[in-house]
């Protein structure tokens, strides 16, 4: 009878992001997509085999199922049994080489427990380290590697997002005359990887901190991979290693303007001349009006570290400011993009 | 140059989901929306006013417009004013009478914290109220009403989700030739009120605990409301009052069938014969393949309480079972549908 009145659609659609997300989170921490690789099974035998509540298995299957994340199929004796859609074997299993899997255990665990202090963090225009974990974030890095746990959590999810918009931002554009190439702030070696595969005569040096580099080389970066090799260091405070090309993906969104510049700098001075920089980051739009990825993003930064997502002309306007000419920008049209600048 | 291969859209879309909704959020908490009603400023002037950083309002603000839940123009000088999209004025405003504002503050600090253990409740198969809030749940209501302050929350939300479908669910039947009504767990009366103003030879009691019917009389119904009136009591445990038509709204999905099925069956003992008993609940498919919401809210459930949603022959077998009949269904196209049965 009623109905003639605006209903709120698109509100209760955000206000039920929170339980898409967990839904997502949840199926992968429970081992439902691993369980399901390769095969198709019943609630109940799910639940079983991973310990869970039959009810509670059931629900959350027909929820996947909803999110396009399953499928079913009804067996002859009425049985309905659950498998993995394309896209959750391909995203969501651990041992695919496209595998989100540690992006959303990271998001799930640490960002979304941040989060609960964005009202805060956009009072105080400061991250919420201290109030989620109980650590002070004086020094960023050591707050977010406060334990060999965590670190090795934060390599897994910039590992796993550089499996999906790796490529992309590497080969956006031709980087075979930059022979000697640095990966600062380089991880757990992705990039790298993606860096040698694509540029056949390139070596990538990784310059991380002493810690994260013991871990790269125990979990991520075989001795195979002999045009990789590492370098230990703070990036603010020891000398840069020489090379010809510097990458860095992720690193100036943590950071003020200032201090970028200050890195930037610095890598000007000890690039080679017709050497350059590779920033890979999310860029928003000229007027802020978007992407809404790259907004929440910058609101991730605010929450979680000193620095916030850019324009391109932002990134243009510090580039410059180091010394650098000749920049270009490359919309890949995925999360992450790239510009390039040279000496 | 790649770009061919799959990408993760959906899934990227989904792990954003808790970062759309804690942005909403946040902008609520902060009052952004109640300070641009009726006016437009730029985001300096905006912070300054809510005693909030510059840069994380900038940065809110903008990801709320991405979101279409504020708009902006330029001024003369080139400063961006933000303001209120109609969306936001309606149901985003605390003194709106359609707001959604205190659902999302239940939403923010309650649900999204219960929600971080959604991973132990498909476990164990039970609510985490111990562990997101440190209370034993063996009386899901001493739970949820741990504190004074608690129960008004959850008392607003309840009122605040009628605000948008109330009237449908309470005009979904005529329920005119129904003049004695009782509204079981009645709460805030604002079904109560619906059902007063669309049928206007009705009277309704509100059933609910004392403390709550307290609470109701002081904040929530006026004195003004002649034909509702207040009877105090645990449906369980005490005698309730005789009545043409019993209200479940929200009631039956806190509980398992068999406290559902012992909660009708006492309420046929009570109802006049000719009586019915009205539910309102969110209905699940009768192949359980949806809607997204009904099962996010099941989910909810489990985190939260000792019930479930449910399908529609679901409520027809509970009603049956406690001796109703001529049961009728009838979706509303919101959240909220209707189910009429007779004694």
């Amino acid at each position: 009878m009623a109905g003639e009145e605006p209903y709120p659609r698109k509100i209760l659609q955000y206000m039920e992001g929170f339980l898409v997300s967990k839904t997502l989170f949840s199926a992968c921490e429970l081992g439902v997509f691993e369980r399901l690789q390769g095969s198709q099974l019943s609630a109940s035998d799910l639940a079983l085999a991973l310990g869970c509540s039959e009810d509670g298995t059931e629900r959350l299957l027909n929820t996947c199922v909803s999110l396009e994340l399953l499928t079913t199929n009804t067996d002859p004796h009425g049985t309905v049994l659950y498998s993995n859609t394309e896209m959750s074997s391909m995203f969501l299993i651990k041992s695919s080489p496209t595998s989100l899997y540690q992006s959303i255990e990271y998001s799930s665990r640490t960002i979304y427990l941040c989060w609960h202090h964005l009202s805060d963090a956009v009072r105080e225009g400061k991250n919420q380290y201290e109030k989620a974990f109980g650590v002070k974030s004086e020094d960023l890095f050591e707050a977010m590697y406060r334990s060999e746990e965590e670190m090795v959590k934060f390599m897994h999810l910039m590992n796993s997002i550089w499996n999906i918009c790796g490529r992309d931002v590497i080969t956006a554009f031709d980087l075979s005359p930059f022979r000697c190439i640095c990966d600062l702030g380089g991880c757990s070696g992705a990039l790298a990887k993606q860096c040698v595969s694509a540029f056949p005569e390139s070596t990538v040096t990784i310059f991380d901190l002493p810690k994260v580099v013991k871990t790269s080389q125990q979990h991520f970066v075989s001795n195979q991979d002999e045009r990789i090799c590492f370098c230990e260091g703070d990036f603010f405070k020891d000398e840069l290693p020489q090379a010809d090309l510097y990458i860095l993906a992720r690193i100036l969104h943590d950071w003020t303007d200032q201090r970028s510049v200050e890195l930037l700098a610095k890598i000007y001075q000890s690039c080679r001349p017709g050497g350059g920089v590779l920033l890979v980051e999310v860029l928003l739009y000229e007027d802020n009006s978007g992407p809404l990825t790259a907004q929440l993003y910058s609101l991730n930064m605010l929450v979680q570290t000193e620095g916030r997502e850019r324009k391109a002309s932002d990134y243009s306007r510090l580039l410059s400011s180091a010394g650098f000419t000749h920049i270009q920008i490359h919309n890949t049209g995925k999360i992450y993009d790239a510009i390039l600048a040279c000496k």
